[in-house]
């Protein structure tokens, strides 16, 4: 995020922002840097703690059926909230993915390599089975009867209906990331990154409101991973690949929208019609 | 609040800022550039994500008669926070409209061209009909038991009650998109456009809480118009004008209240009893 | 919290920050202003909105006994987030009060005039009056059944009770208030009048959060004053000097606690002990 | 933004950043000082006023089963909100703890002395005891049916449990504090100290959502003891260890994350691995 060292060619410059070259696949030379290795705890910690204050209130909200709880409507906040704090506290130390669909769509965008993004993936995956283990630890009785927070197609929705659900979802989360980290924006308007974490934790909530009664909404593959695996329960299982597939997706398609119809890099000057040099 | 001891040069610079000049109806430049087209498209994604979202949760809220879905508390917060991620990002692109009552206003105000603003329209008009689609695809057995999320005026209120509620809440939600990007306080302080999605967001969430019990609460054409279209039932028909007419008279008079009172523009001269130079 | 390594002029800046002159308690000079008349127009029209939305949420929330409404959450949210809405659109034009208890408290900071002050007041009650009767326009039939949003002492509680609880509402809200303008803050860190209403609007939040079951929460008089003369049953008027005499007291409470403790301008020679010269 | 006139050696600086140098434990010097007792005072104010409106608010939302209090939800937002509220307003006077373990924290992290937080802790819960005091005096009838608010380990889960969800729900908070105040992140973008309250206030905000249902939530001395004195029943006692040792422990576990992971100052040279100049 903080790319220190842009000494560049003032002369050639028809805009006002610069693109970082695309991030290589392979960087053996961050494996030698403990930035890397801080950066890996950072997505484990920081999935664990996801899982548990999500997962807990998923669980505690469903003890009280007569309003007690914190509600549907607690539980969407408590996702939200958490992303918010969590993006805030980390993304200047591992970018603050804590979820693989994000760390897949920054890794299409060629923001970091595929080295760091498989070791952040399984770190995710790991501390996503850590925080919802801690949970199960923590209320057992109540755990096991109220699903334990696995994502599953809800009665009444097809496959088909859960799986758009989980693109459209993560395509709203990524196409807010992808917005909150543009360079461009940045170079208008230097304090973006700080003001990130805001609108991305209200996209995870506002994604929770919508869809809650359909898949218990993923949107993070080792969210679902998580809670499955410490679930582990036949339910949690068979659906299991909706919840990888469909954040996957939306990753992908909202990387494409972001290239190729916002930041349109490629297509530019196919499309300009006339003068393509003072586009915005 | 920022008056005291401001000791400017007087001469040639009597304010600060800079006002834009006012925007031709019709630009045949901007025809030819493809951040015209980007603009048009992230108007009609948004649209549709926001129908999706929005709709998406009030369908399934009301699936929950006993207290288990989000509410309508969840509701109001689903179209404002939808809202403000959406005006996060895509404010850079295309201004973040995401409503034709917005753009009239803007067009009132000489913000944007004529051209731009009925374009503008059409993709908002046809991103919600797709988004509302989205949700009638995703949930049909619930969506037209209760009611698609469709604008109507409630039993025991009158056209004309249903009218001013319109008119008003688009005058809250008019009056602080104006003030957000009133280019005086740009000048002041440069990062507003980034903070200004949050207020924006806020505008919205207030006026749903206030009368979604009266009219299920449009201030959006599109929205209205989106979810009428899918729902296609006489009661989201019969009413339908007025979620046209309101929120089109509410932003021409934030438009006129901004021109006229708050910024002062052409009955600066008149009002001013005596020294008008310093005024701020 | 940035005190190592600022190298200073330690010669006759003894602080860097300045504080704006005391002023005047009438200044003949501003009537002659259009921003004067302006300001006036602007916290007319903001409370009228205020109490719009406000009373309209409170009336609309209790039609719904079966949590089908916004509840009492919904009101304190609605209560809050307007506020938050309203400083951010006005804090340049008026400083945002919609509050004669705010205009009190600055008042007797010496920030404004006292010819303001009382124009303001008024302006502000107008405008409640005005608000609180677009509602009762348009619920009719329910504005009278569910109390008209008009504060009074709920039972079980004291007279007593009620007023310490207004007190200290306002003391609250008002605290935030001085500490988001104070000039010692702006000096370090320039953007803190377009952050202030965001704290602004959580206080009046957290406070109706804890004081609508005693008083319904009043801390601002005009809004009680307009909810009473529309609702205008002895029941609201009983109670109704609590309602001015409480926030003017928790303002001034406030005034008192931010002048003299905080900011330590008269008793700072008296209370330093040994060296004086390096507070912060 | 205020990197200008900090006049500094440039030679051997490899990091864009000062890492402030440790406070000594017993600083006399600051004894002397007028804000040093002006902290001390509005440690005592705010922790009093938070107890007011969160406990407060927990005892008015037990008075109404029936949905119509603002719920568990509102008494997470209460809690949450007040705090950020708090911490925006104190943030440059004392700091704006409000809470022994953050206090203890700073403490370990070696950022106040301990004769400074010795005194903020007795003012913290001298506050919290006051504040519990004025919710009683007030709803005497409701307070002492309801808990008083004071926290214990709710039935079905053992003193363990209760132990460790004190202890994450403090890493949680504590994490976000040494993010939001790093000054490695305040070289980077100096307005954090304003934007800080925001994330903290959220992170006390979702910690509720989850551990509500289990121990009430501490996650703050001050707040457990004020309670447990009020009430006053052996419930509140017999436990009430577990909110010292918990809070405590878990600030210590996230002061010794913060600096020997994230800011990995006494292990970098040892766990780099090979070029230890350029790590981030």
């Amino acid at each position: 995020m903080e790319k220190i060292g842009i000494c560049e060619e003032p002369k050639f410059r028809s805009k006002d922002y610069i693109d970082p070259p695309a991030v290589p696949f392979v960087d053996a030379s961050e494996l030698r840097k403990w930035s890397f290795y801080r950066a890996i705890i950072t997505e484990f910690i920081s999935t664990l703690l996801f899982l548990y204050i999500a997962i807990g209130t998923v669980v505690g909200a469903s003890r009280n059926a007569d309003c007690a709880g914190v509600g549907i409507l607690g539980i969407a906040w408590a996702f939200g909230g958490m992303i918010f704090v969590l993006v805030y506290c980390t993304a200047g130390i591992s970018g603050g993915h804590i979820n693989p669909a994000v760390t897949f769509g920054l890794l299409l965008a060629r923001k970091i390599s595929l080295t760091r993004s498989l070791a952040y993936m399984v770190a995710q995956c790991l501390g996503a089975i850590c925080g919802a283990g801690l949970v199960k630890e923590f209320q057992h009785s109540f755990y096991m009867d109220h699903g334990g927070g696995a994502n599953a197609v809800a009665p009444g929705y097809s496959t088909g209906t859960g799986l758009a659900a989980e693109i459209i979802g993560t395509f709203v989360l990524m196409f807010t990331v992808f917005s909150a980290t543009d360079p461009k924006r940045k170079a208008r308007d230097s304090h973006v990154p700080v003001l990130a974490p805001l609108p991305i934790g209200f996209a995870v909530f506002v994604v929770h409101c919508a869809t809650i009664p359909i898949t218990g909404t993923g949107i993070n593959p080792a969210r679902s991973f998580g809670a499955a695996v410490i679930f582990n329960r036949s339910k949690s299982w068979d659906d299991h690949w909706i919840f990888w597939v469909g954040p996957f997706l939306g990753a992908a398609l909202a990387a494409a929208y972001h290239q190729y119809i916002l930041r349109a890099n490629p297509i530019k000057s196919m499309r300009s019609f006339g003068n393509g040099s003072n586009h915005t």
